[in-house]
């Protein structure tokens, strides 16, 4: 079956160069204008590259958006690997509650509601862009389990450390300092052991 | 010390009716085009008044649309009071995941984090809204402590059911079904006893 061609992509090659000129258009237009102010056109034109050469590869503006941000997160905050369940989920919420505190941390999260508000194209956005942020807590929580550890479940992790973050940031109700932090992951580890998780 | 002059408000008076078809104005325009999407005068021809009424009276849109959330919910959900805190935290919980996962408690919750950036007149908004919400909730744990039980403070009762509530609404990422509502509360509760709140 010969499927859609593609140009061959080479590390370094035109393929990545685009990649890389798009990507950097985005975070430009995101600065400048913030979400939801500028089109596929618009990041074309500041990227140097055709309109067709975006679409063919995102699909839309909300694969873009949701690309960008992923690759963001990533690079800049892969899930920890200290040794310990415990140490992972500090280090953890230390992290999150530093990116989500960010300029950037509070665009993407208001990116990711507005995505879960713009129909498919975006729902589909915003659930490949929660899927590689779960897969990546997953392998930390799969590594205690692997060294006879006991840890909570994504969900657990997300209720208890990244939904209260998340709302004092969109709500403003309070700033995230450490101590409020490590009383997230406190309240996960009791509730861990309490509950048996 | 001669404050502003105020007209005199009857109950069923002239203000009272102002009041009445500004509110109904709000429901509509929310209902038809979603908040953001209508002005002052939007309001006040759909009203039928004058548009200095509105300003005189709520001084800004974000002052007049907090107005309305808050004396919707207060209507629809004031704070329980079942004679046992874990009565009251369960009614409570389960009232807040019905208005929060119906079509008006979504767009209040877009409205309260829409308000939070959208300046000075937004915040005060926010603040005046959020210290309602708070002020009930606050009433209902003091009478908890008068009886001789322990209650969680507030700041507690936002991060362990308000807060994961709010963000799978805000992100679509699970139902609010009985059984995880009552998981809330059960971990409050817990964590109550185990961190002595």
């Amino acid at each position: 079956m010969e499927k859609e061609r593609e140009p061959v992509r080479r590390p370094g090659g035109r393929a990545a160069r685009v990649r890389a000129a798009v990507h950097q258009a985005v975070a430009d237009l995101v600065g400048d204008r913030g979400y939801g102010n500028f089109t596929v056109g618009d990041v074309a034109a500041r990227a140097g590259v055709a309109d067709s050469s975006v679409y063919r590869r995102w699909g839309n503006l909300e694969a873009l958006l949701s690309d960008v941000a992923a690759t963001r997160l990533a690079a800049t905050s892969p899930a920890p690997d200290t040794g310990s369940l415990e140490g992972d989920l500090r280090t953890y919420a230390a992290t999150a509650a530093r990116d989500v505190a960010g300029p950037d941390g509070t665009a993407i999260l208001r990116l990711a509601i507005s995505l879960s508000n713009s129909g498919q194209p975006g729902l589909e956005a915003r659930d490949a862009f929660l899927a590689e942020r779960t897969r990546q807590l997953q392998v930390m929580l799969d590594r205690a389990r692997d060294r006879g550890e006991h840890p909570p479940d994504v969900l657990q992790v997300l209720d208890l450390i990244l939904s209260p973050m998340y709302l004092r940031i969109l709500f403003g109700t309070g700033p995230l300092t450490p101590a409020y932090v490590d009383e997230l992951v406190d309240r996960l580890l009791i509730l861990r052991t309490t509950t048996g998780g």
